[in-house]
């Protein structure tokens, strides 16, 4: 059964150098012999005070007398987060994209971001251009600004980006724990393709896949859908550690489950080719990270409302299966149960 | 002359292994055959829209329709910002104040933060421990909380710490750009303590310094002095990397220089214990970063009603010079100009 093992996972690790097939457990071996997502939980979510919430969501909320913002952070490190000697633009774009997915997840529109560096030394000025380069593009892109930020050499060879986005909230909120018995469960585009892509830059596919690589470099923050869905959505996630990991955030601080059809779940041409030449990377597909579409759910009287919005925005949205009382994200292939050993991987706090 | 040699100087870094007579190219020698500042300044404050103000100012930022905050950011890498092997309860606490220091420097009030995290294999659960213990005490201390954050795991057996904080705005902004020839120039606490105590970990002063390594290990933000002489100082920065090199951004970016008398430069007992044995140390005491105190302009006039906010608080406040028209920051024996040849630590963008 496909259920959370690891209800409390908390933060993302070791992306590149896990193994699909026994992810969780590879985690917990290579962060020494303490459970670091107990750590987390026991030691740093005391200090946060309720109010701040951000268990609950993909980002933490500042608000003060004369105003309030959705704050996220995500620190990639290359060699865990992104392949080392990653294409500087690219590099750029997807460390800001990732922290703009978050905001898309609370149905937030992007303001601004400081941005933090650790670089190693030799660094060219070339690697400099292109990474503005990538920042300048996505600063008109998504209409966001960098504010600020702070930059530091090291000594370890490894260039670690720090990314805060702040977002401006909409009317309503959007959460991960509203979602309700009966509601239809929806992903934004194609899934799987950015955790294949991955798998076609280490050469354990069989092909070069520049489409599926793409996926996996530069993912599509679904910001105006975000926003759209924003009071029509029981709850919304980013899909970033993993389909059904990430529903499974949903369905437990909901307090419901959730049953998805694996012949609903939207694949790309080029998914689909990989699937039918290795079947079994259909573990992979629904457990692997990176994807940054939204999952969300929504009660059965909003959809043609969202399948509106959809058309409208021209953004594919698939339903892929509805929310349950019996807690769990439970995948079906026809009438049987499918049993992954992995669900994806763990995020942050 | 004791001018600036790098005005556009805006990452910091290296501390650790720098040396103090020499810092500025070995700075350069370090960073690869480029010049990091030059790219920061290049490729990257461009992309920073005019109204995010940070080149002026310790932080950034934000507003809103609905409201404002003041945003900063520090990177702290094990073995270049802190010792390797740091007491996880300091270190957690130093990652915290140097930014609600940069909160301070412009007389805003700390409300939360987001802790970014890159952590080594073989972490212990102590560490943890201690680490939130720390981050407890200051949330405490210092009235702010934890909004949220991201943790990830690394190969390169470094600590790294992102904090990015945010505080509320005071009725008036605090810049560093608005200096007034004839203003005097004011540093809270002492000067130094915290550069003679690093020197003292690595022994290079000959004594144990337990109240120098201390300063060293835990700065003092001066967030309730920041906060009074908001509206009253014409100009404000935090002393992080060093006496004549803040100093001298502010004169940069108000278009004036600075005269600063040697013997005015308010010293612990430890400190001047140390210059008595080591009188060369006095231009380490002049550029060396750490101490977190609050330098700071205000017209004559106001001299007396700063006096007096000193006095409310018990915290020292010392003038050590004048705001001149010259560009530069000299400094005085006397009636004769000292010559250094570092003047501090590079800085944030």
């Amino acid at each position: 059964m496909a259920e959370m093992r690891k209800p409390g996972a908390l933060c993302k690790m070791q992306r590149l150098s896990t193994d699909a097939q026994n992810l969780t457990s590879s985690i917990a071996a290579k962060t020494s012999n303490i459970d670091e997502f107990a750590c987390i939980e026991k030691y740093i979510r005391p200090l946060m005070r309720s109010g701040f919430s951000t268990e609950n969501d993909d980002a933490g909320k500042i608000s003060s007398p004369n105003g309030s913002f959705i704050v996220t952070q995500d620190i990639l490190v290359e060699g865990t987060h992104f392949l080392r000697h990653s294409n500087p633009t690219l590099l750029a774009k997807k460390a800001l994209r990732v922290n703009l997915s978050d905001l898309a997840a609370m149905g937030a529109q992007p303001y601004g971001y400081m941005l933090g560096m650790s670089l190693p030394q030799g660094v060219t000025e070339e690697w400099w251009e292109q990474f503005s380069n990538g920042l300048r593009e996505d600063n008109k892109n998504y209409n966001v600004n960098l504010i600020g930020g702070d930059t530091t050499s090291n000594n370890t060879g490894t260039i670690t980006i720090s990314i805060t986005a702040m977002g401006v909230p909409g009317m309503q909120s959007m959460t991960r724990s509203q979602a309700k018995v009966g509601d239809f469960l929806y992903v934004s585009g194609n899934i799987g393709d950015a955790t294949l892509g991955l798998m076609a830059y280490q050469d354990l596919i069989g092909g070069e896949y520049f489409a599926l690589k793409r996926r996996y470099d530069l993912p599509e923050p679904r910001i105006t859908l975000g926003s759209k869905i924003c009071g029509i959505a029981s709850a919304c996630i980013d899909i970033s550690d993993g389909l059904v990991q990430d529903i499974g955030h949903i369905c437990r601080l909901s307090n419901v489950g959730a049953s998805i059809h694996l012949n609903q779940i939207p694949m790309s041409d080029a998914a689909q080719d990989v699937l039918r030449r290795n079947p079994e990377l259909i573990e992979r597909i629904c457990s692997g990270g990176d994807d940054y579409e939204l999952a969300f759910t929504s009660a059965e009287s909003n959809h043609t409302k969202i399948m509106h919005i959809a058309a409208d925005l021209g953004v594919k949205v698939t339903t892929i299966g509805v929310i349950v009382r019996q807690p769990g994200v439970e995948v079906y292939d026809g009438k049987n149960i499918v049993h992954f050993t992995s669900h994806g991987y763990s995020h942050k706090f």
